[in-house]
């Protein structure tokens, strides 16, 4: 199934929840160093816990890569245990020049079979080209993002009056031939978000900053909800997968995703 | 030895070359593909040939990770066969909020242990800090990259007058506290290259660009050494590593880098 169409159905049964597994072996409930696979097992318990009602996996791929071949085998276990229908995005916000980013897109459109993958658009159109390629594939381009940083750059304003990532947003729109590009924006920047939805239209949005980094769900989704036409995942890592330290960590995940889940549902129009 | 005192070292002794390793299993000769490990062959071959007369080898991660496992295990044994003396550059234009950009940092600079890396400040400061903690390494941060798509947004003009990458360049000198900062500007854009000499300042530069791409090398360097006071890496991938496709590609390449050794040296003031 096409990854927009797997948005969608999400969406349209009430999962918008992505959960971002940025699994740290520091950070894990200390029972299960033991494991012959702590990473593994962790991602293992926090899946069967909660994929029947999240939208996405996103997985963080600094997090795995900083083990090396070690870390690319938990990534590709980690693979394996995502039902089908459930989105898995590539979290590594590539863009290189045209021969690169081809082996990027290879890698996760092909050798690892992500649905999405998130897109830094500093080097240009040629750069993001080979993922645009994927006509079944969903691109999350980095628009306005949830860090203090943004503002260094993204919030620039250019000669003609607009501001860089209102540029993104405008050629991004231009570049969508095949509708497979979605956008990256902050939960940090409702303002921001709810002055571009017209920017916007209705390409796909993946909103982190939830949580740890204290964006708000329910202004969010309430801005979300009234524009009516958006498909959209929200983002939790750290608030969802560290919610609990101990042997219960996965049963606390699934309840603070039902938590969020039925903040999302009050607010739906 | 940290990276900036390498780079002064390979510079004082005329190596200004960089050979970039994106070997593609497709590209490189045929004899090879019964070998044991193609890809780690090649590399040695090029890396034997070579390694008296370059500066640095930039390992282009996409060419790697795009075969999983098998090539994280092929990056491995390949940093193996680079003397010490030799500056490694992992090439991956990475850049994300900051606890996932100190996973990619330990990563290259700790689990693989290259003298630098290629970053892509889109992000901002916070997304680059963990990076900039390693002193002793030096981070080559985009600046005007050497593809089309260059100007979709970095020459992009700033309401105050100046293009987003001069103002990628003034952000960087400010943020170059340790001396680890470097700038990577295409051999494509030759001009700019001689306008920004003021802004640019002693960082060193990474120049993509020359050969494949168009760039050209008596021209970059002559704007180089009038300037006087750089350091900086000439990159060239596919106009040396691909020079010859038979059995005696490795000689090949070690006679394009000797030829590329002398444009330089017969440019130098």
């Amino acid at each position: 199934m096409n990854a927009l169409k797997k948005l969608q159905n999400a969406n349209s049964i009430g999962n918008f929840i992505c959960v971002g597994l940025d699994t740290d072996i520091k950070k894990i409930p200390p029972h299960l160093l033991g494991e012959n696979n702590p990473i593994v097992e962790f991602n293992k318990q926090i899946i069967d816990a909660t994929k029947d009602r999240v939208a996405a996996y996103k997985i963080n791929l600094a997090f795995y890569e900083c083990y090396g071949i070690n870390g690319l085998k938990n990534l590709e276990d980690t693979i394996k245990l995502i039902p089908s229908d459930v989105i898995t995005i590539a979290d590594g916000k590539r863009g290189d020049i045209g021969n690169t980013s081809k082996m990027h897109a290879q890698s996760f459109y092909e050798h690892y079979n992500f649905d999405c993958s998130t897109l830094n658009p500093l080097m240009g159109k040629d750069s993001l080209e080979p993922f645009l390629d994927y006509s079944d594939k969903l691109n999350f381009i980095l628009v306005l993002t949830s860090n203090p940083g943004s503002k260094d750059f993204q919030n620039e304003e250019l000669k003609n009056g607009v501001k860089l990532f209102q540029h993104t947003l405008n050629k991004i729109r231009e570049w969508d031939k095949s509708k497979n590009c979605g956008i990256v924006f902050g939960a940090t920047k409702l303002n921001e978000l709810l002055e571009n939805l017209h920017l916007i239209e209705n390409l796909p949005i993946l909103i982190p900053g939830i949580g740890a980094q204290g964006g708000n769900l329910e202004d969010l989704v309430k801005i979300l909800f009234e524009s009516q036409k958006k498909s959209f995942l929200v983002n939790v890592s750290r608030g969802i997968i560290y919610k609990s330290n101990n042997v219960d960590f996965a049963e606390q995940a699934a309840a603070e995703l039902t938590n969020l889940n039925n903040i999302i549902s009050a607010n739906k129009k």
